[in-house]
Protein backbone atom coordinates (compact mmCIF):
# COMPACT_ATOMS: atom_id res chain seq x y z
CA UNK A 1 0.00 0.00 0.00
CA UNK A 2 1.55 3.46 -1.02
CA UNK A 3 2.19 5.35 2.19
CA UNK A 4 -0.67 8.19 3.08
CA UNK A 5 0.09 11.56 1.55
CA UNK A 6 -2.57 13.70 1.81
CA UNK A 7 -2.28 16.57 -1.74
CA UNK A 8 -4.34 19.97 -1.29
CA UNK A 9 -5.02 21.47 -4.27
CA UNK A 10 -4.91 24.53 -2.83
CA UNK A 11 -4.67 28.47 -3.87
CA UNK A 12 -8.45 29.52 -4.31
CA UNK A 13 -8.20 31.43 -2.55
CA UNK A 14 -4.94 31.01 -0.53
CA UNK A 15 -6.06 32.02 2.79
CA UNK A 16 -8.37 29.21 2.42
CA UNK A 17 -6.32 27.17 1.96
CA UNK A 18 -4.27 27.72 4.62
CA UNK A 19 -7.42 27.49 6.41
CA UNK A 20 -8.26 24.26 5.62
CA UNK A 21 -4.84 22.71 6.37
CA UNK A 22 -5.61 24.21 10.08
CA UNK A 23 -8.63 22.24 10.27
CA UNK A 24 -7.12 19.75 8.79
CA UNK A 25 -4.64 19.60 11.95
CA UNK A 26 -7.58 20.50 14.52
CA UNK A 27 -9.49 18.23 13.18
CA UNK A 28 -6.87 15.31 13.99
CA UNK A 29 -6.46 13.50 17.81
CA UNK A 30 -2.57 13.96 17.78
CA UNK A 31 -0.08 14.22 20.96
CA UNK A 32 2.64 14.81 19.17
CA UNK A 33 3.65 15.85 16.14
CA UNK A 34 4.63 12.87 14.32
CA UNK A 35 0.73 11.63 14.42
CA UNK A 36 0.07 14.11 12.63
CA UNK A 37 -1.21 14.17 8.93
CA UNK A 38 1.18 14.26 6.55
CA UNK A 39 0.40 17.07 4.05
CA UNK A 40 1.60 18.31 0.83
CA UNK A 41 -0.18 21.59 -0.39
CA UNK A 42 0.49 23.09 -3.94
CA UNK A 43 -0.60 26.73 -3.09
CA UNK A 44 -0.49 28.77 -6.10
CA UNK A 45 -3.08 31.00 -6.43
CA UNK A 46 -2.17 31.99 -10.03
CA UNK A 47 -5.20 30.53 -11.51
CA UNK A 48 -7.84 32.17 -13.65
CA UNK A 49 -10.30 33.01 -11.45
CA UNK A 50 -13.15 30.41 -11.27
CA UNK A 51 -16.52 32.25 -10.93
CA UNK A 52 -15.47 34.53 -14.33
CA UNK A 53 -14.68 31.54 -15.94
CA UNK A 54 -18.01 29.99 -15.63
CA UNK A 55 -19.88 33.02 -16.39
CA UNK A 56 -18.02 32.72 -19.88
CA UNK A 57 -16.08 36.33 -18.94
CA UNK A 58 -12.65 34.68 -18.85
CA UNK A 59 -10.46 31.50 -19.79
CA UNK A 60 -10.50 28.19 -18.06
CA UNK A 61 -8.64 27.60 -15.12
CA UNK A 62 -8.22 23.81 -16.04
CA UNK A 63 -5.05 23.95 -17.33
CA UNK A 64 -3.92 25.68 -14.24
CA UNK A 65 -5.60 22.57 -12.13
CA UNK A 66 -4.75 20.29 -13.83
CA UNK A 67 -1.07 21.20 -13.18
CA UNK A 68 -1.58 21.32 -10.11
CA UNK A 69 -2.86 17.60 -9.64
CA UNK A 70 0.44 16.65 -12.26
CA UNK A 71 2.90 17.89 -9.40
CA UNK A 72 0.89 16.20 -5.89
CA UNK A 73 0.64 13.12 -7.69
CA UNK A 74 4.51 13.46 -8.95
CA UNK A 75 5.12 14.29 -4.90
CA UNK A 76 3.83 10.75 -4.07
CA UNK A 77 -0.11 12.08 -2.95
CA UNK A 78 -2.22 9.07 -2.44
CA UNK A 79 -5.18 11.26 -1.66
CA UNK A 80 -5.86 14.40 -2.74
CA UNK A 81 -8.65 17.33 -1.11
CA UNK A 82 -9.86 20.44 -2.85
CA UNK A 83 -11.22 23.39 -0.18
CA UNK A 84 -12.37 24.84 -3.13
CA UNK A 85 -16.52 23.96 -3.77
CA UNK A 86 -16.32 25.85 -7.36
CA UNK A 87 -13.64 24.11 -8.43
CA UNK A 88 -15.13 20.79 -8.09
CA UNK A 89 -16.65 22.19 -11.32
CA UNK A 90 -13.55 20.53 -13.08
CA UNK A 91 -14.06 17.40 -10.59
CA UNK A 92 -14.48 14.76 -13.49
CA UNK A 93 -11.53 15.86 -15.82
CA UNK A 94 -9.14 16.35 -12.36
CA UNK A 95 -10.24 13.15 -11.24
CA UNK A 96 -9.48 11.14 -14.66
CA UNK A 97 -5.60 13.27 -14.57
CA UNK A 98 -5.29 12.17 -11.06
CA UNK A 99 -3.61 8.91 -9.95
CA UNK A 100 -4.25 9.56 -6.21
CA UNK A 101 -8.45 9.47 -5.78
CA UNK A 102 -9.81 12.96 -4.77
CA UNK A 103 -12.07 12.90 -2.19
CA UNK A 104 -15.07 14.94 -3.05
CA UNK A 105 -15.92 18.16 -1.01
CA UNK A 106 -19.71 17.70 -1.85
CA UNK A 107 -19.97 14.10 -0.53
CA UNK A 108 -17.95 14.77 2.62
CA UNK A 109 -20.62 17.81 3.55
CA UNK A 110 -23.81 15.99 2.66
CA UNK A 111 -22.79 13.31 5.34
CA UNK A 112 -22.85 16.01 8.05
CA UNK A 113 -26.11 16.93 6.53
CA UNK A 114 -27.43 13.68 6.46
CA UNK A 115 -26.69 13.04 10.69
CA UNK A 116 -28.49 16.63 11.19
CA UNK A 117 -31.97 15.35 9.65
CA UNK A 118 -33.10 19.10 8.97
CA UNK A 119 -36.05 20.01 6.89
CA UNK A 120 -35.44 22.63 4.87
CA UNK A 121 -30.66 23.96 4.43
CA UNK A 122 -29.79 26.81 3.12
CA UNK A 123 -26.67 27.03 0.16
CA UNK A 124 -24.28 29.96 0.12
CA UNK A 125 -22.35 29.33 -2.84
CA UNK A 126 -20.98 30.77 -6.08
CA UNK A 127 -23.12 30.97 -9.29
CA UNK A 128 -21.11 28.15 -10.62
CA UNK A 129 -21.40 25.88 -7.49
CA UNK A 130 -25.40 26.67 -7.46
CA UNK A 131 -25.48 26.22 -11.57
CA UNK A 132 -23.82 22.67 -11.16
CA UNK A 133 -26.50 21.83 -9.01
CA UNK A 134 -24.72 19.47 -6.54
CA UNK A 135 -25.48 20.75 -3.36
CA UNK A 136 -29.55 20.76 -4.54
CA UNK A 137 -29.42 17.30 -6.12
CA UNK A 138 -27.86 15.66 -2.75
CA UNK A 139 -30.48 17.52 -0.51
CA UNK A 140 -33.30 16.42 -2.44
CA UNK A 141 -31.93 12.59 -2.33
CA UNK A 142 -31.56 13.38 1.54
CA UNK A 143 -35.23 14.82 1.39
CA UNK A 144 -34.24 18.19 2.34
CA UNK A 145 -35.19 21.02 0.54
CA UNK A 146 -32.60 23.77 -0.56
CA UNK A 147 -33.08 27.09 -0.10
CA UNK A 148 -31.21 28.97 -2.33
CA UNK A 149 -29.83 32.98 -2.85
CA UNK A 150 -31.90 34.83 -5.20
CA UNK A 151 -29.92 36.40 -8.29
CA UNK A 152 -29.72 39.97 -6.59
CA UNK A 153 -28.65 38.76 -3.32
CA UNK A 154 -25.87 37.16 -4.80
CA UNK A 155 -24.83 40.16 -6.58
CA UNK A 156 -25.58 42.65 -4.08
CA UNK A 157 -23.90 40.40 -0.97
CA UNK A 158 -22.37 36.85 -2.01
CA UNK A 159 -19.93 37.82 -4.26
CA UNK A 160 -18.85 41.22 -3.09
CA UNK A 161 -18.57 39.93 0.32
CA UNK A 162 -16.09 37.06 -1.32
CA UNK A 163 -13.86 39.47 -3.31
CA UNK A 164 -13.94 41.40 -0.08
CA UNK A 165 -12.06 38.35 1.79
CA UNK A 166 -9.41 37.36 -0.99
CA UNK A 167 -8.48 41.21 -0.69
CA UNK A 168 -7.87 41.07 2.73
CA UNK A 169 -10.70 42.73 3.97
CA UNK A 170 -12.22 39.87 6.46
CA UNK A 171 -14.62 42.00 8.59
CA UNK A 172 -16.46 43.89 5.46
CA UNK A 173 -16.66 40.22 3.76
CA UNK A 174 -17.90 39.34 6.98
CA UNK A 175 -20.82 41.75 7.37
CA UNK A 176 -21.99 41.39 3.62
CA UNK A 177 -22.09 37.09 3.76
CA UNK A 178 -23.76 37.59 6.86
CA UNK A 179 -26.45 39.48 4.86
CA UNK A 180 -27.07 36.95 2.99
CA UNK A 181 -27.25 34.29 5.87
CA UNK A 182 -30.01 36.45 7.18
CA UNK A 183 -31.58 35.92 4.42
CA UNK A 184 -31.91 32.62 4.01
CA UNK A 185 -32.61 31.83 7.25
CA UNK A 186 -35.99 34.23 6.80
CA UNK A 187 -36.68 31.75 3.90
CA UNK A 188 -36.78 28.82 6.48
CA UNK A 189 -33.19 27.69 6.49
CA UNK A 190 -32.99 25.57 9.73
CA UNK A 191 -28.99 25.15 8.66
CA UNK A 192 -26.22 26.57 5.93
CA UNK A 193 -24.36 24.88 4.07
CA UNK A 194 -21.26 27.92 3.73
CA UNK A 195 -20.37 25.98 0.13
CA UNK A 196 -17.12 29.02 -0.77
CA UNK A 197 -14.44 28.56 1.76
CA UNK A 198 -14.13 32.09 1.75
CA UNK A 199 -17.53 32.43 3.55
CA UNK A 200 -16.16 30.77 7.15
CA UNK A 201 -13.26 32.79 7.19
CA UNK A 202 -15.28 35.97 6.73
CA UNK A 203 -17.95 34.84 8.96
CA UNK A 204 -15.65 34.06 11.76
CA UNK A 205 -13.49 37.37 11.27
CA UNK A 206 -16.79 39.21 12.62
CA UNK A 207 -17.77 35.89 15.60
CA UNK A 208 -20.89 35.88 13.81
CA UNK A 209 -24.13 33.87 15.19
CA UNK A 210 -24.57 31.96 11.92
CA UNK A 211 -21.31 30.45 12.06
CA UNK A 212 -22.75 27.80 15.26
CA UNK A 213 -25.65 26.19 12.92
CA UNK A 214 -24.16 26.21 9.90
CA UNK A 215 -21.85 23.20 7.66
CA UNK A 216 -18.52 24.01 6.63
CA UNK A 217 -17.86 21.74 3.56
CA UNK A 218 -14.17 22.77 4.16
CA UNK A 219 -14.26 21.76 7.92
CA UNK A 220 -16.42 18.47 6.81
CA UNK A 221 -13.87 17.32 3.93
CA UNK A 222 -10.88 18.38 6.66
CA UNK A 223 -12.58 15.63 9.13
CA UNK A 224 -13.01 13.15 6.35
CA UNK A 225 -9.29 13.44 4.97
CA UNK A 226 -8.30 13.06 9.23
CA UNK A 227 -10.80 9.94 9.58
CA UNK A 228 -9.14 8.73 6.28
CA UNK A 229 -5.14 9.33 8.20
CA UNK A 230 -6.28 7.66 11.67
CA UNK A 231 -6.73 4.43 9.78
CA UNK A 232 -3.47 4.52 7.71
CA UNK A 233 -1.12 5.53 10.17
CA UNK B 1 14.35 32.97 -15.04
CA UNK B 2 12.57 30.11 -13.40
CA UNK B 3 9.50 30.73 -12.39
CA UNK B 4 9.24 32.42 -8.65
CA UNK B 5 7.44 29.37 -6.48
CA UNK B 6 8.24 29.26 -2.61
CA UNK B 7 9.35 25.65 -1.47
CA UNK B 8 8.25 25.48 2.30
CA UNK B 9 9.93 22.49 4.21
CA UNK B 10 7.80 22.19 7.25
CA UNK B 11 6.64 19.68 9.39
CA UNK B 12 8.10 20.69 12.41
CA UNK B 13 5.63 21.33 13.82
CA UNK B 14 2.92 21.11 11.16
CA UNK B 15 0.82 23.91 13.13
CA UNK B 16 4.01 26.29 13.19
CA UNK B 17 4.20 25.90 9.19
CA UNK B 18 0.54 26.17 8.65
CA UNK B 19 1.12 29.71 10.95
CA UNK B 20 3.91 30.03 8.31
CA UNK B 21 2.09 30.61 5.49
CA UNK B 22 -0.54 32.75 6.90
CA UNK B 23 2.07 35.12 7.84
CA UNK B 24 3.29 34.92 4.12
CA UNK B 25 0.18 35.89 3.57
CA UNK B 26 -0.30 39.00 5.40
CA UNK B 27 2.83 39.84 4.79
CA UNK B 28 1.85 40.15 0.74
CA UNK B 29 0.17 43.56 -0.50
CA UNK B 30 -2.57 41.70 -2.44
CA UNK B 31 -5.96 42.94 -3.86
CA UNK B 32 -6.97 39.63 -5.78
CA UNK B 33 -5.57 36.11 -5.36
CA UNK B 34 -3.36 36.18 -8.10
CA UNK B 35 -1.34 38.77 -6.75
CA UNK B 36 -0.32 36.05 -3.54
CA UNK B 37 2.64 34.70 -3.13
CA UNK B 38 3.10 31.30 -4.75
CA UNK B 39 3.91 28.49 -2.45
CA UNK B 40 4.73 24.27 -2.31
CA UNK B 41 4.47 23.42 1.04
CA UNK B 42 5.87 19.87 2.55
CA UNK B 43 3.77 19.69 5.97
CA UNK B 44 5.27 16.15 6.52
CA UNK B 45 5.70 15.72 10.30
CA UNK B 46 6.93 11.92 10.19
CA UNK B 47 10.54 13.49 10.79
CA UNK B 48 12.62 11.97 13.90
CA UNK B 49 12.54 14.66 16.63
CA UNK B 50 15.23 17.21 16.28
CA UNK B 51 15.64 18.04 19.90
CA UNK B 52 16.19 14.75 21.08
CA UNK B 53 18.47 13.56 17.74
CA UNK B 54 20.71 17.05 18.94
CA UNK B 55 20.45 15.70 22.63
CA UNK B 56 22.03 12.30 20.87
CA UNK B 57 18.87 10.80 22.63
CA UNK B 58 17.37 9.71 19.06
CA UNK B 59 17.90 8.97 15.53
CA UNK B 60 18.87 11.97 13.00
CA UNK B 61 16.14 13.94 10.96
CA UNK B 62 18.48 14.68 8.07
CA UNK B 63 17.35 11.88 5.55
CA UNK B 64 13.59 13.00 5.91
CA UNK B 65 14.40 16.58 5.30
CA UNK B 66 16.37 15.56 2.61
CA UNK B 67 13.60 14.03 1.14
CA UNK B 68 11.27 16.92 1.78
CA UNK B 69 14.08 19.03 -0.26
CA UNK B 70 14.14 16.57 -3.30
CA UNK B 71 10.27 16.78 -3.17
CA UNK B 72 10.24 20.74 -3.29
CA UNK B 73 12.98 20.90 -5.82
CA UNK B 74 11.12 18.03 -8.13
CA UNK B 75 8.08 20.78 -8.04
CA UNK B 76 9.56 23.41 -9.53
CA UNK B 77 10.41 25.69 -6.49
CA UNK B 78 12.79 28.66 -7.04
CA UNK B 79 13.38 29.14 -3.77
CA UNK B 80 13.12 27.23 0.03
CA UNK B 81 12.12 28.72 3.18
CA UNK B 82 12.39 25.89 6.37
CA UNK B 83 10.07 27.62 9.42
CA UNK B 84 12.08 25.46 11.82
CA UNK B 85 14.74 27.24 13.89
CA UNK B 86 16.48 23.97 15.32
CA UNK B 87 16.34 21.99 11.49
CA UNK B 88 18.73 25.14 10.07
CA UNK B 89 21.18 22.85 12.21
CA UNK B 90 21.19 20.97 8.84
CA UNK B 91 20.90 23.72 6.84
CA UNK B 92 24.52 23.19 4.95
CA UNK B 93 23.53 19.79 4.43
CA UNK B 94 20.79 20.54 3.15
CA UNK B 95 21.52 23.60 1.13
CA UNK B 96 23.96 21.38 -0.99
CA UNK B 97 20.97 19.10 -1.97
CA UNK B 98 18.92 21.85 -2.88
CA UNK B 99 19.22 23.29 -6.56
CA UNK B 100 16.57 26.21 -5.02
CA UNK B 101 18.76 28.44 -2.32
CA UNK B 102 17.24 28.39 1.05
CA UNK B 103 16.59 31.48 2.75
CA UNK B 104 17.82 31.15 6.50
CA UNK B 105 15.87 32.13 9.00
CA UNK B 106 18.84 33.33 10.88
CA UNK B 107 19.58 36.40 8.80
CA UNK B 108 16.23 37.30 8.04
CA UNK B 109 15.92 37.73 11.86
CA UNK B 110 19.10 39.39 12.54
CA UNK B 111 18.06 41.88 10.00
CA UNK B 112 14.85 43.05 12.37
CA UNK B 113 17.73 43.16 15.01
CA UNK B 114 19.71 45.70 13.56
CA UNK B 115 16.57 48.06 12.83
CA UNK B 116 15.72 48.11 16.36
CA UNK B 117 19.21 48.43 17.65
CA UNK B 118 19.15 47.23 21.03
CA UNK B 119 21.99 46.71 23.57
CA UNK B 120 20.53 43.03 25.02
CA UNK B 121 18.57 40.92 23.27
CA UNK B 122 17.16 37.61 24.89
CA UNK B 123 17.04 34.46 22.85
CA UNK B 124 14.03 31.90 23.26
CA UNK B 125 15.15 28.82 21.35
CA UNK B 126 15.66 24.88 22.04
CA UNK B 127 19.32 23.43 23.30
CA UNK B 128 20.20 22.71 20.05
CA UNK B 129 19.51 26.47 18.29
CA UNK B 130 21.30 27.65 21.27
CA UNK B 131 24.14 24.88 20.98
CA UNK B 132 24.98 26.52 17.50
CA UNK B 133 25.66 29.54 18.50
CA UNK B 134 23.62 31.23 15.21
CA UNK B 135 21.62 33.98 16.99
CA UNK B 136 24.52 34.59 19.94
CA UNK B 137 27.13 34.76 17.01
CA UNK B 138 25.31 37.27 14.93
CA UNK B 139 23.68 39.23 17.92
CA UNK B 140 27.35 40.29 18.80
CA UNK B 141 28.55 41.10 15.01
CA UNK B 142 25.85 43.63 15.64
CA UNK B 143 27.68 44.62 19.00
CA UNK B 144 24.48 43.23 20.92
CA UNK B 145 24.40 41.03 24.20
CA UNK B 146 22.42 38.27 24.17
CA UNK B 147 20.30 36.87 26.98
CA UNK B 148 20.00 33.32 27.00
CA UNK B 149 17.91 30.65 28.82
CA UNK B 150 19.59 29.08 31.67
CA UNK B 151 19.69 24.90 31.80
CA UNK B 152 16.99 25.07 34.29
CA UNK B 153 14.52 27.30 32.93
CA UNK B 154 14.83 25.16 29.35
CA UNK B 155 13.85 22.35 31.44
CA UNK B 156 11.23 23.66 33.54
CA UNK B 157 9.65 26.27 31.44
CA UNK B 158 10.70 25.88 27.52
CA UNK B 159 10.99 21.91 26.55
CA UNK B 160 7.28 21.24 28.56
CA UNK B 161 6.40 24.75 26.85
CA UNK B 162 7.11 23.63 23.33
CA UNK B 163 5.42 20.30 23.28
CA UNK B 164 2.41 21.56 25.12
CA UNK B 165 1.88 23.25 21.81
CA UNK B 166 2.50 20.21 19.49
CA UNK B 167 0.00 18.04 21.60
CA UNK B 168 -2.30 20.96 20.67
CA UNK B 169 -2.37 22.70 24.04
CA UNK B 170 -1.86 26.35 23.45
CA UNK B 171 -2.73 27.99 26.35
CA UNK B 172 -0.40 26.03 28.68
CA UNK B 173 2.39 26.14 26.33
CA UNK B 174 1.56 29.69 26.73
CA UNK B 175 1.71 29.99 30.32
CA UNK B 176 4.65 28.34 30.60
CA UNK B 177 6.39 30.23 27.59
CA UNK B 178 5.91 33.54 29.09
CA UNK B 179 7.32 32.40 32.51
CA UNK B 180 10.72 32.06 30.19
CA UNK B 181 9.86 35.48 28.93
CA UNK B 182 9.79 36.50 31.63
CA UNK B 183 12.77 35.54 32.91
CA UNK B 184 14.99 36.90 30.42
CA UNK B 185 13.43 40.14 30.82
CA UNK B 186 14.26 40.54 34.13
CA UNK B 187 17.43 39.98 33.51
CA UNK B 188 17.73 42.64 31.22
CA UNK B 189 16.66 41.82 27.81
CA UNK B 190 14.92 45.07 26.15
CA UNK B 191 13.38 42.51 22.96
CA UNK B 192 13.06 38.67 22.90
CA UNK B 193 13.78 36.72 19.67
CA UNK B 194 11.21 33.77 19.99
CA UNK B 195 13.63 31.55 17.94
CA UNK B 196 11.40 28.23 18.27
CA UNK B 197 8.10 28.44 16.10
CA UNK B 198 6.08 26.62 18.56
CA UNK B 199 6.57 30.24 20.72
CA UNK B 200 4.94 32.83 18.73
CA UNK B 201 1.89 30.46 18.13
CA UNK B 202 1.83 29.97 22.04
CA UNK B 203 1.71 33.29 22.98
CA UNK B 204 -0.22 34.28 21.00
CA UNK B 205 -3.02 32.11 22.54
CA UNK B 206 -2.66 33.78 25.67
CA UNK B 207 -2.39 36.88 24.00
CA UNK B 208 0.49 37.09 25.55
CA UNK B 209 2.36 41.17 26.44
CA UNK B 210 5.67 39.69 25.79
CA UNK B 211 4.49 39.38 22.02
CA UNK B 212 4.71 43.05 21.16
CA UNK B 213 8.88 43.53 21.93
CA UNK B 214 9.63 40.51 20.35
CA UNK B 215 10.56 39.06 17.23
CA UNK B 216 9.66 36.68 15.80
CA UNK B 217 12.10 34.58 13.04
CA UNK B 218 9.10 32.61 11.46
CA UNK B 219 7.71 36.49 10.64
CA UNK B 220 10.96 37.72 9.69
CA UNK B 221 11.26 34.68 7.21
CA UNK B 222 7.81 35.41 5.35
CA UNK B 223 8.52 38.94 5.41
CA UNK B 224 12.04 38.46 3.39
CA UNK B 225 10.43 35.67 1.09
CA UNK B 226 7.66 37.96 0.26
CA UNK B 227 9.80 40.72 -0.54
CA UNK B 228 11.53 38.84 -2.76
CA UNK B 229 8.06 37.78 -4.46
CA UNK B 230 7.35 41.42 -5.20
CA UNK B 231 10.61 41.64 -6.75
CA UNK B 232 9.43 38.69 -9.29
CA UNK B 233 5.63 39.45 -10.04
Amino acid sequence: MKPFLLGVLGGMGPLATVDFMAKLLAATPATRDQQQIPVVAWNVPQIADRQKALAGLGPSPLPQLLNGIEKLNAAGASHIAIPCNTAHHWYDALSRASDAPILHIVEATLERVAERAPTRVGVIATHGTLAAGWFQQGLERLNVTPVLPTEQELESWFVPGCYAVKRGALREGGELLSLQAQALVERGAETLILACTEVPVALDAIDSPFLAHAIDPAQALAERCSALWQKYR
